[in-house]
């Protein structure tokens, strides 16, 4: 192994989810179907990297600013969603559940990591939402320690604008089995129970 | 999601290893590391595109023909060591244990794929050794249907040569505990055991 090759897969390893091994694997296969996928994914990679940006309103990526959901006319403009990263907003997306507006945080208050309230740009987001028209605002963040931290610090800094907030609720997900699941889960599941009757 | 990023998706999603969800991680983790992470790779792609080839002698790949091992004339020039697979050739060299040279077949006899003995050049690799001063061939080849059939084949190809054949050896992997291995490993490791006591 040497130059080039080598700085191919050391790149390639880089990425989230390819180790050593399969840096080589990825690099053996994309050399061996060179032009049916290693030129169109350069490029592809090169026109991604000079097209799409965050949207500068929300944070999504796109290749336009604002955002195809920001230019989106047709949405909810009563309703906000927070969430954590652009990969949240997506899954959220493909749920077509929602209707209304995003913005992303880019990431959680971590004391471990340093980030605080103004590396998440909270008094940013603050200012949005004083300027809006929420009348709802949705806290969709990770059911962690630093996703309910981050959703208590951001309730308390909307509290003096009384605006309906809420957040994703917690229990079973789709499909889980009680016995493979773990008790805080549960624990938290039986609490949050609701009621079958309306006696 | 839009045109030009839903296209870097599907292109990194047709990676080995890499589906749709870790596809899209990886081009947020990109997109987020644009100068540091995306220019070089997609520079790394192109650059290895146009530079890296097969070797034509051996089948190794390497930004230069013959590739560096078929140039390292301080290797032993007798030996001559068949692998399947490109990633079958830097696992043996990672190994440091082999110093001759080698033969990359590009795949193994399968009916079901329709992979004969021409689609891999065996043909070719006979006429290599007839024309070579190859005193070992070692088979190393994957110790599943294919790879002993293709084993099986070779070694009768090569029977007029007289040349010393060999295979790597079956049994218990590094580490391996009994309890966890299968049964077909097992018996064959029982009936290939060697001897310790020299009665």
């Amino acid at each position: 192994m040497r130059s080039p090759l080598d700085h191919l897969i050391r790149q390639l390893s880089s990425l989230p989810g390819l180790g050593p091994r399969s840096a080589r694997r990825v690099a053996i296969h994309l050399l061996t179907n060179r032009d049916k996928l290693m030129q169109p994914l350069a490029e592809a990679l090169s026109n991604a990297a000079r097209d799409i940006n965050p949207c500068p309103q929300c944070g999504n990526l796109d290749s336009q600013t604002p955002c195809y959901i920001c230019r989106d006319s047709g949405r909810n403009s009563n309703s906000l969603c927070i969430v954590a990263h652009v990969s949240d907003l997506w899954a959220i997306e493909r749920t077509r559940a929602y209707n209304g507006y995003y913005h992303v945080l880019g990431g959680l208050l971590s004391a471990l990591d340093g980030r605080g309230p103004d590396e998440l740009g909270i008094p940013r987001l603050v200012e949005r939402i004083s300027n809006g028209t929420y009348q709802e605002i949705i806290l969709a963040l990770n059911a962690t320690v630093d996703g309910q931290s981050t959703a208590h610090y951001i309730s308390d800094m909307l509290r003096p604008y009384n605006i309906d907030l809420s957040r994703l609720s917690h229990g079973l997900p789709m499909g889980g089995e009680l016995d493979y699941l773990d008790e805080g889960t549960i624990s938290m599941a039986l609490s949050a129970r609701s009621k079958l009757n309306n006696n």
